[in-house]
């Protein structure tokens, strides 16, 4: 695809936000709802889409895992379509009114949230990502312009396309909704280039895939952040509570940002607390690498290597230390921690708020599996990501965290003396 | 100055900034309070340092406006005493619940306001700006690292000491104030290069300078933003009102980023109002760039050429369209306009809220100078500069928008399911 085809549709998608930060509430409600009624009615055209992308996948013998979040079936579609209705149903962030106040002078001044203008979105692998991201951007008044990974392109393409005729037809601009179906890589970097038109652009993909383009790019981009989340076992913790969530945020599902990487554990209670932990691990299948404290109690733990402490494992594998002290355990956090979610375990009051207030991740935790920090969790309806970067957006983005705000100011005359 | 010595003090800024985080808002207050008596007993020592910038500034024959921004007398030291007290008096935004809810599970969530860790802060020219971002970063609850312009480097080096130790004596980090004396343009790249210990790089000089610091950056980067700014005089516009407004606008400090550059008159009014106006800036030695109609009416006028729509004149010159409607008005604004600061003036409501609502800029006001957009007139205390980006921080940024926030999430054991 030539660059000027891309620069073409970042124009469109300009061009029509100015219409799409105008749509009222009603507008966007029922064109997101009846993109969730053309998506059901259209199951099988996205299902004939979806075996083509996995026969493909399968004859370039992708790996299993890639294969698995490709797929789609009769539920996962249900999915989206439900998705598509919630986000329909979320409240409209465009217009609230984040702070006002009165100067000096009688000027009435307004902090309102606008939409950001034209958001881009690049991703990899799982088409419900299609349907969620666009919902989210449109809710925000935005246009989208999404460039999906190859292996699942026709997928996209269909999903796309069902959804864009249905806003469109329901009456939001016909380029609020834009979808790039050639997969050269290049067209990502010409995509973050367009700072002229485009306002935000979000990576959701591997680490390596999210720092080439926050380097290649001249438009600002949020990304989902790489997580290597903690659980500190802190010497007054509940130990059979402590079990359930160092067992929870490791095994439940592995494969995600927010799952468990290394397990902190406080001496006092090494004793007692690493042998059951270590026998739940054993029977789950789950490779420990200790320092030496946690190999004298669970004898099979590999020595963890240097490396370890900081890798995200993303599979059935954790490291584990042993502290003398909360100070220790926090020390360790700031030096090895991604700044993801880090969470502790314990009953000591004075402990936990001083793991809260000194731990600096986009979400610390007090007595919870950090596989809890996920929009749908919170309450936020869809999540579009979960950012471990501080400026903009930190933790899990929704509707909000694509908006920004602008003052409006009112007077009768008021110049500068 | 190597860049492994610029690491050194990013390194030393960010273990700093542990403990500058935590600092309790009262010690905060005390330590800025310090630091205004400190600098007010030194102030001969910063004028003698000042009248050697100066005099150095003379010899290289810099423009006088550049000389003016420079130099410092009892007066001006006096103002960034005053800037530090009112900085001091401040509300601490660190700690803040900014929102707070249970979710079904009976998870209590807290979104809570943080320090963002280590600012850096790359200037020119004018010596308050020095004590104002030191004040503001460290009210926010984080470390600070300076490097300012050369051609003010002995002011600012003796501004910086004096501040430094104050606040360290006061019990703040030794860290928390470090001050970059060698003006060698690479250590600007080198530092915007160290995104392990700095968490923001803030540029405020002239726009040529921050698009190079944005481009060069691994580190995130607000700039103080270019001002291309809008008056819209409409048919429904107090002629009087308008008058004072557009004369306030483009002559009361030409030489900022809030000063109006293009004057928008709707034709309904034009015949009364463009003479009237041409007249006074005649009077004041305000050069006239005008389409055909406005000619007509303001015979000096010279042609307004295609590039003097965008531009950003800094000084006693503005140029002047007529336009046949207010969406005329609100699509050349969005064309050539910067985003910054635009207003309209009319006695039309609808009108108003009309361009309120559309125009899509950091400040959009009604009846007022677009002189108004900025921190102390809002009575956000000292600012930091005026952002025209989007993500983080829009339009004028105080102390808040020097801190980010995080999940703080207390629970009873629960896990995901």
């Amino acid at each position: 695809m030539l660059a000027r085809s891309i620069e073409k549709i970042a124009m469109a998608a300009k061009a029509a936000s100015r219409l799409t930060a105008l749509a009222p509430s009603r507008l966007k409600e029922s064109a997101l709802k009846s993109a969730a009624r053309a998506l059901a009615a259209a199951k099988e055209e996205v299902l004939a889409a979806n075996r083509s992308d996995v026969g493909r996948a399968k004859k370039r013998k992708l790996a299993p895992a890639l294969i698995d979040r490709l797929t789609l079936d009769e539920k996962r579609v249900g999915s989206m379509v439900l998705a598509l209705e919630e986000i329909a149903a979320l409240a409209d962030p465009v217009g609230e009114v984040a702070a006002e106040w009165t100067n000096p002078a009688g000027v009435r001044i307004q902090k309102v949230r606008v939409p950001l203008g034209v958001v881009a979105m690049v991703y990899e692998s799982r088409p419900n990502v299609t349907v969620e991201a666009a919902a989210l951007a449109l809710k925000a008044g935005n246009s989208v312009i999404l460039r999906g990974g190859s292996e699942a392109v026709r997928s996209n393409t269909a999903l796309a396309r069902i959804l864009s005729r249905a806003v469109s037809a329901a009456g939001m601009p016909r380029d609020s909704v834009s979808f790039i179906s050639d997969t050269d890589r290049k067209n990502i970097a010409v995509l973050a280039g367009l700072d002229r038109w485009i306002d935000l652009l979000i990576a959701r993909g591997s680490e390596r895939m999210v720092r080439a383009i926050t380097r290649m790019a001249s438009v600002p981009v949020l990304g989902h952040g790489k997580g290597v989340c903690h659980v500190y076992v802190d010497g007054g913790a509940d130990l059979k509570m402590a079990e359930e969530i160092a067992f929870n945020a490791k095994v439940q599902r592995p494969g995600v940002c927010n799952a468990m990487e290394c397990l902190i554990v406080h001496k006092s209670v090494s004793k007692s607390f690493l042998p059951a932990i270590g026998r739940r691990y054993r029977e789950a299948g789950v490779a420990v690498n200790g320092d030496e404290a946690c190999r004298a109690l669970i004898p099979e733990a590999r020595r963890a290597a240097g490396s370890d402490w900081a890798r995200e494992y993303l599979a059935l594998e954790v490291s584990v230390k042993v502290v003398d002290s909360i100070e220790r355990a926090i020390d360790h956090i700031h030096r090895y921690g991604s700044g993801h979610t880090d969470s502790i375990v314990t009953g000591d009051a004075a402990a936990a708020e001083k793991f809260l207030r000194e731990v600096d991740s986009a979400a610390v935790f007090h007595n919870l599996s950090t596989r809890l920090h996920d929009g749908g969790v919170f309450g936020l309806g869809a999540e579009i990501g979960i950012s471990t970067q501080k400026l903009h957006a930190r933790g899990t983005m929704g509707v909000r965290e694509l908006t920004t705000t602008k003052y409006a100011a009112r007077g009768s005359g008021q110049v500068r003396t």
